[in-house]
């Protein structure tokens, strides 16, 4: 049980995340800060906050808990707001959803008591952002990874860990590289050719007319197309160089699918598809959220 | 109301025809054929159909309703083995993803009773192939692309039409070659990057663990990866140029992106996603499904 939730960033995350610890009885007060004066005072109308806090620093005082939800740039500017008040008994998480940066970022404000930041991504999200689609239910279910580095304290560590387990998640410790690694694969590259083909079809004279004859294929494919676009700049560019990696791999599969359909080769082509097919019909998703 | 539908192909795109037809009170009798006789006896098994035909022929001998529901490669084939029987009393309709190749073998085969063939598209299907999966419901609510030539017969039209708005489709005429180049954008060309994902994906050593990571956007966004093979190989290939040429427009859009994110310029990367994130947000689905 935490006295006091320092939350900083009421949006879709940081929302979900005090309505969850509410709903949980895990705290007994929130007080958060946006940037946005007024998507701090919408949170608290909502009862997603107790108390408005003026700035970052003063969500974080007297909080045993603080969330930081915001884009990851603003990662570093965020802890600099902050570090004057960081003691080593407060908890300090992040949801972000690439690592190497936002531990980088902290390692260079927080120095020595960078120990007290467990780097936490839970596998959940809306593609409607804003603190009016907080959902306690978010991340129910969901995955979160945390990625310790050797000075994370083990005592901080295992009450993240706790933290997100009462929330209904599934814990997972992987290194901020590895975790950097597959989600350019899984998410960040996914992301980045749902917004490319949204783009190509919108550039074209025909573009409008093409859409009003899409179906559920096109609509789940492109759902991720309707993500925030400064969050997703930020993770796209912070995970730049896995990112780039991650594509030069797709556009070789690409290719390959490709030079069958150009050459006329149905079995290649089938053996391909078949590889494709097989390996997506096989995977379940971990921490399986129950519908509704 | 028909005396008797011929079904060429008992899967999940003709056996949910079947199903929907009799559930509307539309037909009397269905005779089936697939070309493997374990599917054909399975999908009288499950009243799918109600008599088992050896032979296309004769699935075709004595039906006012003929549905191909076949991979567009074997099209032409089908037209050859029914020819013999195709009356101008018939209506004949396909359900092939492709119209231009498919009226190609139609014009080929059926040559002066052409004009009994009204070539359709419902933008219905799911990733489960075979006629287990047929699903009365399959069509409702969705579109169907009615793509007639000059020589199509107005009467057979108009009562195709009739029999997709009776099972709760809307309608849409289109031009075959202005049908090919919009599903490339919207069907063909998603289906194509799903399966390079995946294959991309797969290939790396890590490939397991990063899908054991996976969550929801991934889940949705390779939801279409997991589609049959062999009916998705005649697709792309019997859509070819205007899928490589959709697959031009894409590449130019992912690579304006990926120049965005190798500048390190944040402004016109957010640029770019916003178009996206702003087209897809405003997008809706035609002819809505409802839930469930």
């Amino acid at each position: 049980m935490f006295e006091q939730l320092g939350l900083i960033g009421c949006g879709l995350m940081g929302g979900s995340f005090a309505l969850a610890l509410k709903r949980a009885g895990l705290v007994k007060r929130v007080v958060g800060y946006s940037k946005s004066p007024s998507t701090t005072e919408r949170a608290r109308q909502l009862g997603v906050i107790d108390v408005e806090a003026p700035s970052a620093l003063l969500a974080v005082s007297g909080a045993d808990l603080v969330l930081l939800a915001v884009p990851v740039a603003a990662t570093e500017a965020t802890f600099k707001a902050i570090r004057h008040l960081v003691r080593n008994d407060v908890l300090i998480m992040d949801v972000g959803s690439t690592k190497r940066e936002v531990i980088d970022a902290a390692r260079r404000v927080l120095r020595e008591q960078v120990g007290v930041f467990v780097p936490a991504h839970p596998i959940a999200g809306k593609e409607l952002a804003g603190v009016d689609h907080a959902d306690p239910d978010l991340y129910t279910g969901r995955q979160v990874i945390l990625t310790p580095i050797e000075r994370t304290l083990p005592a901080h560590l295992d009450k993240a860990e706790k933290v997100w387990r009462a929330l209904g998640c599934q814990v997972k410790r992987m290194t901020p590289e590895g975790h950097d690694a597959a989600y350019a694969a899984i998410s960040h590259l996914p992301h980045l050719l749902a917004f490319a083909l949204m783009n190509a079809i919108q550039k074209q004279d025909e573009g409008k007319d093409f859409l009003a004859l899409a179906g559920p294929g096109f609509r789940d494919f492109t759902r991720i197309a309707a993500s925030d676009a400064a969050v997703w700049r930020d993770i796209l560019l912070s995970n730049k160089e896995e990112l780039v990696s991650q594509s030069r791999h797709f556009l070789r599969a690409l290719q390959e699918l490709e030079a069958a359909i150009k050459n006329n080769d149905p079995d290649a082509l089938e053996t391909l598809i078949d590889q494709a097919s097989e390996a997506r019909a096989g995977w379940r998703m971990t921490a399986v959220k129950p519908q509704g």
